[in-house]
């Protein structure tokens, strides 16, 4: 291992893709012939494949949730502080699993893949996937993997709600499910806020409609102004603060429109660098599936029925500022599951860095995480 | 005075303009060597001009506070609920004054206004003016009318940080200040919000550098998008839950990206119907002027030093749910204002409309401004 690799990480990690045949039945009512989805697996799945762990990534996220893909990666994988030798969900005791979802942009089949049936890409003819779709298609997946019953599903805000979604219609397939910072579905607010990033990519003129692919542009504008609206909602007004306060990239206010304040100029350059790299039908497709998540969709709005469903264990996170998906969501959930008769463990972190904290080295939500894992992994030797 | 129109209205109300031809020395070291000022007035001035009252409006807001344009006028002015015949500030016993800012475009001079010097609109060549820059046209307004003194400089959110302007910087010539819902200065997060409203409206294929009015266009989508922002960090999560809840337009979810949810079509609509009638480049140079704001510019920013600058008397007020300019920002400045050794009332009303509590009727708002009102009117009388 490369020295500048450090040894509680997962090291150098290669993309796998496996490719599904038989057609997938979506919510949406369309079926999908055939998809690849491409994922890492950090660790070793023992003989009787009760250590497997199935990573549900967020709107932004990605298979590369660890470790590196070459010595001279920058950055490792998205959750890397999570998830390693030693780490909260530790990759000598677990066979970790991180599919990127379908309808991604970063190796599984999505908006700007090759439709095979055309040999166009999919563009907007890509069918909308919602959290109920992507649960089918990680069954799939570890189906392949021989993987009958996930030791855990695991995932912060949109990959919480995927945890979730495994609890509830697929109870027999979990022992554990770790939610963090999650809800049990948007708030009115919460989709005004997608509305907005979906109104300015749609809205910009290189967008033709989702076939932006197809005339060799990207409707970076309107990705980046999405992303900078979301960008805004992971933070804390605290954070925001503390991190760029009122300063100027200049000595004195210039009257004018460029970038002054440094939060300005970072909220650019976050926007512009994203938007060349995440693709905008993509982007449209998470925040709908964000919008449509509701797991008392079946129940009649009744969150307790929901619950009633579920047999595994729970561990939910919830961080202080979190304004995204405030503690009081996750309170919703806990209260429903022990009214259910659940097992569960809660703890609302105090963070300042709002929702983004679930991605963040923060003390206590490492010892709590690992404390809970260490029971997961224990069950797993005694299976 | 016609049926439709309620008693404790001021009923149908003809805004005034008037022509300022002194050069005004602006915040940015430019110089606006004439424009105009467009008011309304409510009430009576009385014999030595000491019932005077100052209105400063918002963001979005106009000269058109209170009263009706025309019997056929759906709604009456933006603050119709807090002026009038025995409301909070009450025109039988003060006379209002409430203009249009400069760089406003409801007929004070700005962007959309012709430029004397080149018979063209002024478009982005209008200069960024600051709550300083009106603070200094309203002076000369009062100068005109007669009013020495205000009895009370009034406004709400960037209004509320231009009562404070007057408090701090022409201290002699305001006897109350009452402040709503404002701030001693934006934090990251509001000045973050106010970015993405400005790079939504300058990314725009139709603003043309801001000389859209020159190619006989609108910058309609960014406009919309601004707005459609702006709006979200208006009202409060519950404030959008109660009203829109999770509630769709159609039976059942379309798996498309049209507006499906009540909030989305909510907030596209609003969004167009301003964008026909606000100047983009005003919306840009408001979200400046709020952004340049500091009360403690000058005083290092040490708002303890700029508050024992002021010599009137203090009613500041917040909203519980408002996350805008939280309760906090309000405490920030009660408390240096206490420190100061001045007189200051406040109050934290439990509302849960978010920001735009300030404009709604909220009993104990409504009585709380009242009682402090109706002590000014005492000091009126006896002067």
């Amino acid at each position: 291992m490369p020295e500048t690799i450090p040894d509680n990480s997962v090291g150098i990690v290669v993309p796998q893709t496996l490719s599904f045949d038989q057609p997938l039945q979506l919510s949406c009512g369309r079926t999908l012939a055939k998809y690849e989805l491409v994922y890492e697996t950090y660790g070793t799945l023992n003989s009787d494949a009760s250590n497997a762990i199935l990573i549900c990534h967020a709107l932004s996220g990605n298979h590369h949730a660890a470790g590196y893909h070459s010595i001279d990666d920058k950055k490792p994988g998205w959750w890397d502080n999570y998830i390693g030798p030693g780490k909260p969900i530790d990759t000598n005791e677990f066979f970790v699993v991180s599919p990127n979802n379908l309808g991604g942009c970063h190796g599984s089949t999505g908006p700007a893949s090759i439709n095979p049936e055309t040999g166009e890409y999919y563009g907007p003819d890509f069918p909308l996937v919602t959290t109920k779709d992507w649960m089918h298609s990680q069954a799939r997946l570890a189906d392949k993997l021989g993987i009958q019953q996930w030791a855990a599903v695991i995932g912060g805000s949109l990959g919480g709600m995927q945890a979730m979604q495994w609890a509830v219609d697929l109870p027999e397939r979990i022992r554990h499910a770790v939610v963090i910072a999650a809800a049990p579905r948007l708030s009115a607010q919460n989709i005004a806020f997608n509305e907005v990033a979906r109104q300015a990519i749609m809205s910009d003129s290189e967008f033709h409609a989702g076939h932006y692919l197809a005339k060799n542009t990207l409707p970076r504008t309107g990705v980046s102004l999405a992303r900078m609206v979301g960008h805004i909602t992971y933070l804390s007004d605290d954070a925001m603060g503390s991190k760029f306060g009122r300063e100027l990239r200049t000595d004195s206010i210039k009257y004018d429109y460029d970038a002054q304040f440094q939060v300005e100029s970072y909220l650019r350059y976050q926007g512009e660098v994203f938007s060349e790299s995440f693709d905008a039908n993509t982007y449209l497709l998470m925040t709908r599936a964000l919008d449509y998540f509701d797991i008392t969709e079946d129940y009649s709005g009744d969150l307790g029925a929901a619950m009633k469903q579920t047999q595994c264990k729970f561990l939910l996170v919830s961080f202080t500022t979190d304004w995204r998906f405030a503690p009081e969501r996750s309170v919703e959930i806990v209260n429903a599951l022990v009214e259910a008769g659940r097992d569960v463990g809660y703890a609302e972190i105090e963070a300042s860095q709002g929702h983004d904290a679930f991605l963040l080295p923060i003390h206590r939500y490492q010892d709590l995480f690992s404390a809970y894992m260490i029971n997961v992994a224990k069950e797993v030797s005694t299976t």
